[in-house]
C-alpha cells in the first residue's frame, strides 16, 4: 500500500525502513530536510492517491495537534490519519472529531518496541472503526511482529492509546520490581556476583522477561551501574495509567510506587522529608546521640 | 552420578525424572511409600557409595530440619547435603554447621519452574563452598535448562536461597504490576476485549514476558476470570524479602505493596477500614447525603 | 454584618445558628421549605442590601455551578460570592469568572469542622483578592474558632479549596496510619485491651489528636468496632489531592496508599487479585500443600 | 516512694527530676560521674531498700542487657526492674526470665513525651505481671501526665514495648502524611505562604495534633525549611512495627511508604533507580529528547 508517514525521528525513520522492507510506498515527511522524501504536508499529500492513509509520528501534545489540524485541512473524505505518537487518550477524540469534520478517519495507534522494533517489529494497539482499521491493516500487518501476537484492534477511538498506556504502566511497575531486587542483592555481600545471578535468571525462572534480558545487558556493560546516575524521567503515560486508576478507583499501589520513585529520583533534597526531619527536630531528643561512654537513652525521635 | 532424594512430592518426583532422563542413579526416598524407592532413609543411605550426594526435597522449616538432622546421623565425612527447599537463607547457617560437625558439606539450591522444569529445565541458584558445589555440579547440570542460562552458583552458604527469595520478591511485584493493569483495563469499558489485549502484548512489546504468557493462558481458559477468587496465598518468600530489605534499610515500596495486596486479599472485613469507617462516623456529617431535593453539602467526612 | 447563606443542610444550618449567635443577619435559603427563611434566591437577593456577601453552601459539581449560575443574573456589581462546599480548586476560577462578568466578587473557602464546628468553631481556607475577602471577613471572624488559629487568607482564587484539598489528603494519611496501627494491635493477642491503649495514647504521646479522640470515642462505644463495615467512601478530595501531586511530580506514598485502601475496601472481590490467583494457578504447583503424611513440597507458587 | 534510675542522659534526668518533684527518692546511677548520685551499679543497690524498684533507661540492645545481667546479679527476690528504654518488645521476654531466675521481677515500659515530658509527664505503656506493675505504679503516677490519659497497663510482658513500638510506627505515617501535604503545597504557588496555612490548621481543622503544632513551630522558625536538609533517620521501632505487621499478615501500606521514604532519604543515588535508568537507556530511544526543529516522536523509554 502507499502509505505517508509525518516525523522521521528514530522511530519514524525505522518504520519507514520497515514498511519499505515489506514493498510498501512510505512517503515520510519531517521538518528535517535531510530525512524527508518531500518538501512539505502539502507535497506528501500531493504524492499520494486516494484514499490516503497518513501516519502522525511526532511528540504527543502540541505538535501532534498541529499536524493534525493542517492534515485536516489537506486530506480528503475517505482518507485515514493515524497517531502514532504517545498522545494520551483523551485527545484522540478531539483528533477524531477534527477530522471527521473533513469526512476524515482517524485510528490511534499505540506503538511499542523501541529501537529493537525495526527487526522484530514493533507490537501495535490501536483503537477506531473496523473500516478505519481496514485502511491500514497492511501497514500494520507490516510493521508488526511475525507471528500471531503484537497487533489488537482494542476498541473504538481512544482504545489503541489506552491500552499502550496500560501498557507502560505496567512496564514501570515491572522494572521497579527488578530494580528493588537488584538494590536489595547489592546492598547485601552475600551474593558474590549480583550481574551472575540476573543473567543465571534469563532461563527457567519465573521472572524471566524481555526487561529482565535489558536490565542483564545493562549490567554486562557496567557491572554495579557505576556509570549511571539513579535519575529516573517518565513520558506521561505512568501519570496518566494512575490518574485513570484513581478515576475508576481502581487500587494501583505498585504502579504508583515506582512512578512515586522515578519523581523521588528527580530530587535533589526533598520538601517532604525536610518536613520530617524538621518535626524530628522539635522532639528535641534527636540531637543526642548516645556514645561509648555515657548511658544514654534516646527514646524519642523515632 | 548417583544422587539421594528425598521427598518425592511434585516437584520432587519431576526432578527425580530429570535427572534420570540424564542417566543419572536416583535413590528416591519419601514417607509415600507409592512413590519411593526406598523403606527409609537408611536405606538410601546404606544403598549409596561414597561420596555421596543427597538432595532434600522437602517443606521448608521443621520438616527439612528434621530430614537434615537424620542425615547427620547416616551420613558421612565427605558426603554432602543439597537443601532444594524454599528455606528461609538464615536457615542455612544451621544446616551447614550440624551438618559440618559430622564433616558433611552442604549447599543450598533455590530451585524454580514449577511444572514446566521437568521439560523445560528448572533455574537453579546455589550457595556453598566450590568443593561442594562440585559435587553435586552433575546434577545441577541434569536439572537445569539447556543453554547458557539458569543455573549460578551465587555464593557461599546461604546465597543461593538468599538469591531465590530475591527471585520470588521480584515475582511478587511483576504479578502485581500485570494485575494493577487488568483490573484497569477491566474497570473501564474503553476496550473491547482485554483477553485480546493481553494476548497481543506477547509479542513485541516492552512487557513480554513468561508472567505475561501465564497471564493470558488464565485470560483465554476464562475470559473475566469469573472461575477466580480473588485471594492470593503467600509463601513466606515474599515477607522474607522485605523484611530483608528493612533490615539493609532498601526503600521497597513496589514489592511491599504486591505483599500487602495478598495480605488484605485474604481478609473478610478489614479491620483498618474498620477503624476508617469509625473515625468517618465520628465526624458526623457523612451520614447525610445530598439527594435531589434538598440542597445539601457534605462538607465533612473525607 | 447581613449575608445570604444558600444550602440549609446539616452544614449550612449550623453556620446559621453560629452565624446569628454572632449577631449577624442571616438569609438562608435551601429547596427545603421546612428550614427556609425565604422562598426563593430571588427573595433571598431582595431582602438583602447592598453590597451583600452571598455564602453558597451546597454539594459540590453541578449543584454548586447551577447556584452560582442563578446568582449571576440576580446579585450586581460589588456583591461577594462565596463558594464554601467541597469544590475542586480548579472549578473556582471558572466560578470567578462567571461572576466577574457582572462585576461580583468571589470568594473560595474551604470548611473544616463537621458537627462539632458549630460550638467550636470551623477552621476557614478562603481564596481571592483582598477586597472581596475584607468584605466576608465579619462572617469569617464569627465562624472561625476563637483564639488565633483556623482561619487563613490562602491566596489568590483557588488557593481556599486547595489548601483545603490537601488538609483533605493529609487527613486520608493520617487516618490510615492510626487505622493500620489499630489492626496491628487487633491482629496479635500481645496487648489486652487496644481500646485501652488508644485511649492512653490521648495525652502526653507523640501522636495525640483529635482524630486519635475520634478513634478512641468509636472504641469506647464499639469495642473491636464489631458493628462497623470496613468499608470506606471517598469525597473526592483525596483524588484530588493525588492527582495534583502527580500533576507536580510530586511523591505522595502515603496518602496515594490511604487512597487505595479505601478503593480496595468497597470491592466486593479484587479483579487484581484474581489476575494473580490466576498466575498462580498457572504455575501448577501451588495446589499441592504439604501435610502431615507426606514428605511434600511445595516450592512454586510464591 | 525510693526508685534506683539507671541511665541519666537527656531523658533520664529529666525523670529524676519529674520524681523527686513529686516528692519520691531517687537514687541515680550513671557512667558520667558528672550527673550520677552513686559511684556503682552497686552502691545504688545498697543505699535502698527492699523491695528495690530499679528503672533503667538505657539504649536499647547491648547496653540494657548489660545492665539486666548486672542488676541481676545485685539485686533480690522480690525486687523489680523496669526497662524503659526503647526495646524490641521480643527481647523484653529474655529480660524477665534472666530475671525471674533470682525472683527479680520485670516490667517492661514504652515512654514517650521527649524533653516536653518533665514538664507535661510522659506517657507510659507498660507491661508485666499485675503485682510487678503494682509495686511500680507511684513512680508510674509520678512521670505521666496529670489528668486521666498518658498511663496503661497493656498487657503481659512486652505488651508495653509492643504499644510503644506500635505507637512509633503511627508516628512514622502520621509525620509521613503532613510532609507529603506540605511539599504539595511547597511544589505549586497556588498558596501565598505554606507556613500560614499550618499554622491556620491549629485549631478547628480535622488534622489537628500535636505533631502539626511541632511542624508549624520549625515553619516559623525557618520558612521553606531552608536550614534542613530532607534526611531523616529511623530508630528501629518503625522497622519493627512493618516487620511485625508481616509476621501477622497486616497490611501497612502507609506506614510502611512512611519507613520507605526516610530510608530512600539518606541515600546519595539509589541503586533502585540506577538499574530503571539502566532499563530505560536499553530501550535506545530515550536519549533522543524532540527539539523545537525537528519533529520527532520519543515513543519508548517509558
Amino acid at each position: 500500500m502507499e502509505i505517508g508517514l509525518v516525523g522521521l525521528g528514530k522511530m519514524g525513520a525505522n518504520m519507514r525502513e520497515r514498511l519499505r522492507a515489506a514493498d510498501h510506498t512510505v512517503v515520510g515527511y519531517d521538518h528535517n530536510p535531510e530525512v524527508s522524501d518531500v518538501d512539505s504536508l502539502e507535497a506528501m499529500v500531493a504524492q499520494m492517491s486516494r484514499p490516503r492513509v497518513v501516519w502522525v509520528m511526532v511528540p504527543a501534545g502540541a505538535p501532534t495537534r498541529a499536524v493534525i489540524a493542517e492534515l485536516a485541512k489537506l486530506l480528503d473524505d475517505g482518507d485515514v490519519v493515524v497517531d502514532g505518537g504517545n498522545s494520551r487518550w483523551t485527545d484522540d477524540v478531539t483528533s477524531a472529531q477534527t477530522l471527521a469534520e473533513r469526512g476524515i478517519g482517524f485510528v490511534d495507534c499505540g506503538v511499542s518496541g523501541g529501537v529493537w522494533g525495526r527487526t522484530n517489529g514493533y507490537a501495535l494497539m490501536c483503537g477506531g472503526t473496523a473500516e478505519d482499521v481496514a485502511k491500514v491493516q497492511p501497514a500494520f500487518d507490516a510493521l508488526k511482529p511475525e507471528g500471531e501476537f503484537g497487533f489488537v484492534h482494542a476498541g473504538k477511538v481512544g482504545a489503541g492509546h489506552f491500552a499502550k498506556m496500560v501498557h507502560n504502566g505496567i512496564e514501570y511497575g515491572v522494572m521497579q520490581a527488578y530494580a528493588e531486587g537488584y538494590e536489595l542483592l547489592e546492598a547485601t555481600d552475600i551474593v558474590d556476583n549480583v550481574t551472575d545471578v540476573f543473567r543465571s535468571w534469563r532461563e527457567g525462572t519465573v521472572i524471566r522477561s524481555w526487561l529482565l534480558d535489558l536490565l542483564v545487558s545493562a549490567l554486562e556493560e557496567d557491572q554495579g551501574l557505576e556509570k549511571i546516575k539513579g535519575y529516573a524521567d517518565d513520558s506521561g503515560e505512568g501519570r496518566w495509567t494512575v490518574e485513570a486508576a484513581i478515576d475508576n478507583a481502581v487500587p494501583m499501589p505498585a504502579i504508583a510506587a515506582a512512578l512515586f520513585a522515578r519523581f523521588a529520583s528527580r530530587q535533589e533534597d526533598s520538601p517532604a522529608m525536610k518536613a520530617i526531619a524538621a518535626m524530628r527536630n522539635q522532639f528535641g531528643g534527636h540531637a543526642v546521640h548516645p556514645d561509648a561512654h555515657a548511658v544514654r537513652p534516646d527514646t524519642e525521635a523515632p
